[in-house]
């Protein structure tokens, strides 16, 4: 009889799950592996923004799924999940029902507005290329459309709010003030020109918040030269099809409002539903198994994960591939019957980019900036990419970008 | 007062008059030029068929209007045209109006179903990168299908049905049975598969009816070996959503109907309709002159444009960048006072690819074929290629591909 393995999501971290678990069964037999997953590609998440802001083709940053599989001992099933059934130990999806042995949840999150009014209707979110797109053809439609727009109106087609002073947001907000400025604006004649104007909305009292005080402080200065107005302390109370209305009373006139505040686990219809913890996340053992469950794991943006000291891990592409990594283990230590692992949390440290030639991070405590920590940056992502094709393909576009610039087409 | 041309259209015929028009008025002082496009791209439109089948990402075979404009003597208004009226010299665009002194009409054709039931509904057209990006998705979606779909499913699934023995057609197939049977079957194991099968239904005695018999035959008998079932002499009388019924009787049953049979020219909403030719053509003089109007040229495929012997020419890129360079002369000897000339048609000749390796052509009336004219047919391509960019990420491409297999991503 198989031991049938069901992977629930095509995202970090379920194909990292998925590639330890391959190498760590490669000798075992009677396994089956199938992995579940709504698009039939990952999305190299991290470079998302350079999608947006016209510096890589939607296609470099994808890697289809099935050519990363073993088809002798494993499945992909291109579905979207309808039901988790831990009582019965079966999943039923839209291509028809899979029991499982083992089961890996790792379906990721979707943006979270937090309730914030007007915010789900009128502002734009990032986690997938179809999000990328509509973010990079609606600027080039507001630039287009302030060509003939009445004089009054052309700073608000111009201007680009970003919420949320994260990661996320920063590398976002840095390759836009590139955009609008490097690449847009020359391709207009004097007279037609949108007034071009980048502004990242924090709310608490700096960017990156949870870095040292240092490498907020160096992100602000680096991206007010490249022309990102940032502004801490300020909270959104309400996102319109004119702009933001900010807590103070303040509005800000902007026809695009990109949303970067934060996340939230995929909801899931989950058989018992009273596992879930109040923020909808999985809350899971120091091995990565749903509490109650010895054969199901939960990892990535959708676990509660806590490392030995109780803190929560955080929602990182970084912490989404070590768990995956110890989840592997686990699962091949349970069938082969060797010892399982608890999951510790060590990050290695982070590497932001603020745009061209300019990057922050900290590297196993240390702190880096400058040209050459933007080209580690681009290295390390580079390196990260699946297969030479489109290693080739980002590099080859990533070189084209220092000599041009960058692709104002539609997506 | 200033020399206002409207070119109305943003490809091939649209951009080469442009172009054209540019050196020609390098040194005329007073000249505006105004390109009207809905799209802020050219499309390269011979290469369409490689989107569709994994070969190129979308944005490689398309450019940004903007970047190829001389802005202080031209704009860009990306906009769609409400109406024309030759009568007042206005042209009406969803940005407001726009009034000539001199018109360029090259907004091209669309999909000419003529008339077959179920055409319009049922069938995919293959002129824009979305048509693109509609059929490479809908062909991996019933791939994907096929693995959870009973057996006897599986062959309608796996069946792509080209209508349609032009060039369009014949290259579609070729680059099709390449992407079916190479790339895509070998990401499915076995026990799972689609049953691949390519139809090229031609209503002619032969494909490629308007080449010399030996073309036809060279390019029927590569395809065939590659795959592709070549059906000569075959109408199309009906499509459904479950495939095609010939006149015959005959029913194919396919997922997914390609309509590559023929196009027609855009419907204008033109001011006096009484121009148009019943065909919707807009019939043209010698200097390629709409009949009545010495202001208004018409070129590309929205034309009738006949040659010295009155003979119709084709409707092809390469007619239109002739016609364009006419057009954009006897503009430029209108307004600076020296001789027009006359447009005549004398075909360079023609390339056709017939999938990897394999092409066939008439080169000056020299027929030719093989691996090497394979290769000439790409570079011929890659150096009508506009920027050095795109150049560059096509043959990087093209080598990749070389050397592994297409990409199976969904767009």
């Amino acid at each position: 009889m198989h031991k049938r393995i069901v992977i629930l999501g095509g995202g970090f971290a379920g194909l990292y799950t998925y590639k330890h678990l391959r190498r760590l069964l490669a000798r075992v037999p009677d396994v089956r592996i199938t992995l579940v997953s709504e698009k039939n590609y990952l999305l190299f998440t991290p470079l998302l923004h350079e999608v947006a802001t016209g510096g890589l083709m939607p296609e470099v940053i994808i890697e289809p799924i099935r050519t990363m599989l073993d088809l002798s001992r494993s499945d992909f099933c291109k579905a979207r999940v309808k039901r988790i059934s831990l009582t019965t130990a079966k999943v039923e999806t839209s291509e028809g029902e899979l029991p499982y042995d083992y089961l890996v949840l790792a379906l990721g999150s979707e943006t979270n507005f937090y309730n914030t009014p007007g915010a789900s209707e009128h502002a734009y979110s990032i986690k997938t290329l179809a999000d990328a797109a509509r973010i990079k053809n609606q600027i080039l439609a507001n630039f287009e459309h302030a060509v003939y727009a009445p004089e009054q109106e052309r700073s608000s087609l111009g201007t680009v709010v970003v919420v949320g002073g994260g990661p996320t947001g920063v590398e976002l907000a840095g390759e836009l003030a590139e955009f609008l400025n490097r690449t847009l604006l020359p391709t207009y004649g004097a007279g037609e020109r949108a007034e071009p104007s980048v502004i990242l909305l924090e709310r608490g009292e700096r960017i990156l918040g949870y870095e040292p005080e240092r490498v907020s402080n160096y992100a602000r200065d680096v991206l007010m030269r490249k022309g990102v107005n940032v502004r801490a302390s300020m909270t959104v109370a309400e996102v319109s099809g004119d702009g933001v209305l900010l807590k103070s009373g303040d509005r800000i006139a902007a026809r695009i409002v990109i949303w970067a505040a934060g996340v939230k686990p995929r909801v899931l219809k989950l058989q018992p539903p009273s596992i879930l913890e109040a923020d909808g996340r999985i809350p899971v053992d120091a091995l990565l198994r749903v509490r109650g469950y010895e054969n199901v794991f939960a990892l990535g943006d959708l676990a509660a994960v806590t490392d030995a000291h109780g803190v929560r891990v955080p929602d990182l592409a970084q912490s989404a591939s070590k768990e995956a990594k110890v989840a592997a283990h686990n699962i091949a230590a349970a069938i082969v019957g060797t010892k399982q692992r608890v999951f510790t949390w060590r990050p290695t440290g982070f590497l932001i980019s603020l745009g061209r030639w300019a990057a922050v991070g900290n590297i196993y405590g240390i702190f880096v900036k400058g040209p050459h920590i933007w080209w580690l940056w681009r290295t390390v992502y580079l390196f990260k990419m699946l297969s030479w094709q489109k290693k080739l393909a980002v590099a080859v576009a990533w070189t084209v970008n220092l000599f041009s610039r960058r692709d104002v087409s539609e997506l």
